[in-house]
């Protein structure tokens, strides 16, 4: 690396700036003008009006889409806080390249390309076609027994999200979306999200892909004596994700500050997305304009951390695979709703009244 | 006609049967042999099963979709029950058949054609390219002063839904969506759903297109007089849609009957829609188990209408437009499910291990 990791983070903050909130009624007074009662499409104006205010362009295009899938392992598996053995995240990056996943159909779906990071997969894949070799970690430490990544492992997780969305936006895509691959991560992810908004660890912990009600018990007491024994710093997210987080989590905060300071919509898949999310949020807040939460997950906890943000979920289909497949549903709709802004005709041009009689 | 109306809706019932429950579980086993913990996808799970059921097929497509908006005039808009002037039914068709309207937007992201059909709109087209022509009444009569339409002229509209639903179903198309457009007509939409849900008229009429404070009062005293004035007959739901409904509505509750009898799966929009589709359950409440709820509008009293169904919508996304628009967005959905259920890798194939060890 030329840079350090700190120049690019700083360099990355720098250049995000608040969202142009004068753009919100430009964009409105155009669809208040189009042939439909005013505020009748509900939230796809809102997303419409959003994507002009992020873009700072009148006239946005959706047109190449990309969904950024970053796997991780996780040295917590040991204590049995997962449903799956940890190979499972390798087997799933072979599932991933071959287009057989979730992600895959979804992101097909939505016309998204669907981009998978190593960034801390413990497995060595050699040369591998079409995975994107950026690991920063062979799986993270476990973190019961000591910080899960070094401070400057947690940078360079940031860096390499930030890296991606800075390539990706100079290749003239539009619109990003975040995944998550890897076995044991809503264990790290409960413990931000517990660190970060203040709930007690039972209170945003859930069962992730599936395990019991015995291991949910135990799962809930490993973050509780993870949390005691690293002491994270909540007001140093950086802290936080390095001693209780994972590789994933933190690449996907660095695209989302990229995504920012690039001035690109980003859309946040479910629970691990959203803490990645948090991460982004504590570093800069205004972050937050960028972001569209796709959904509202079934994992508990996730609520918590999209209310510390001030983000309404965009659908709620009691999804909890991961991965960005409900961020590749979600940008179907928000192109929905900038279609509406692009494609509709005004009254005028379809000689309809716009009179209010009653 | 041939046939009298009567006799195709005999016929039409005949042919409405439940969906094989069997088939839920054949689909639910290969959803749990995909690449993922079992149940992850949440809803879209339930969507590929419904469609396996619904259609009797283990491995269905959606290839052809069509959304039917069905327009009509309303006698009651001599009222001020609406915010616009009754002629923009009429305005609002030609938009639809240039392509310049929101569910013309939405129905091609969607991928599904638009059949406008004049079943009561009050305005002689003529000949003109695109318009299914198939009107049983020019407009209904004021609901306050009397019956909206006849019996007759009901049995008609139900008729026209039907036989519409009887034909694109032997052309092949394999979804259909419902949508309505017809100035004051959520004015008998409300009144059906007090009626049918015996809830009263303030609790389940709303401002439709966006009236003013007061003449939301006057166009709930204008229901109430109207379900006095009338009296029609809950436990006869052909009384309700003549006495205070719209051609429109009886059309869409034709259609759902159509349908069900012809097992397509057929996603009701919003308030209007979902009127017609109470009337359509209130026929034959075996119909609901073929119809998908796309949204919860913002209108209130239609959520009444889906519980009294059982109904539980995809989307929540503060739509009130109608048209057939929320029903263009959910049909996405709906097939992100099938697509799902047919495209993601097994478990077998993709080489991942679906042990659950925690």
């Amino acid at each position: 690396m030329k840079e350090s990791e700190t120049d690019v983070i700083e360099t990355t903050l720098r250049n995000i700036r608040p969202v142009d909130e004068t753009l919100y009624e430009v964009a409105q007074k155009h669809l208040d003008n189009l042939t439909k009662p005013p505020g009748s499409l509900g939230r796809l104006e809102e997303f419409a009006r959003r994507l002009v205010a992020i873009t700072k362009n009148r006239n946005p295009l959706l047109d190449k889409k990309v969904v950024f899938t970053f796997a991780g392992d996780h040295g917590v598996v040991q204590e049995g806080v997962s449903a799956y053995p940890k190979e499972v995240t390798t087997q799933m990056v072979f599932n991933f390249l071959r287009g057989g996943a979730g992600i895959n159909v979804l992101a097909r779906q939505a016309g998204a390309e669907v981009i998978v990071v190593d960034i801390g997969i413990d497995h060595d894949f050699g040369e591998v076609e079409g995975l994107m070799k950026m690991k920063v970690v062979r799986g993270t430490r476990n973190l019961l027994k000591g910080p899960a990544m070094t401070r400057r492992d947690a940078l360079r997780c940031l860096d390499v999200g930030i890296k991606l969305a800075n390539g990706y936006a100079k290749e003239g895509y539009t619109i990003f979306g975040t995944g998550d691959m890897g076995i044991g991560n809503t264990t790290p992810s409960s413990a931000i999200a517990s660190v970060l908004t203040g709930r007690p660890v039972s209170e945003v912990t859930g069962k992730g892909t599936g395990i019991s009600d015995e291991s949910l018990q135990r799962k809930i007491r490993v973050i509780e004596d993870a949390i005691r024994f690293n002491k994270p710093d909540a007001t140093d997210v950086v802290d936080v994700l390095s001693k209780v987080g994972g590789a994933e989590i933190g690449g996907i905060a660095g695209l989302i500050l990229g995504a920012a300071s690039n001035r690109i919509p980003v859309v946040i898949d479910g629970f691990i997305s959203t803490a990645g999310a948090l991460i982004a949020y504590g570093i800069e807040p205004k972050t937050k304009d960028y972001m569209f939460a796709a959904h509202n997950s079934v994992e508990i906890g996730h609520k918590a951390m999209l209310e510390k943000m001030g983000l309404k979920p965009i659908l709620d289909l009691d999804l909890r695979l991961g991965e960005g497949t409900g961020a590749a549903l979600a940008m179907m709709l928000i192109e929905a709703g900038l279609k509406i802004y692009r494609e509709m005709a005004t009254f005028g041009e379809a000689g309809v009244s716009d009179e209010i009689v009653n």
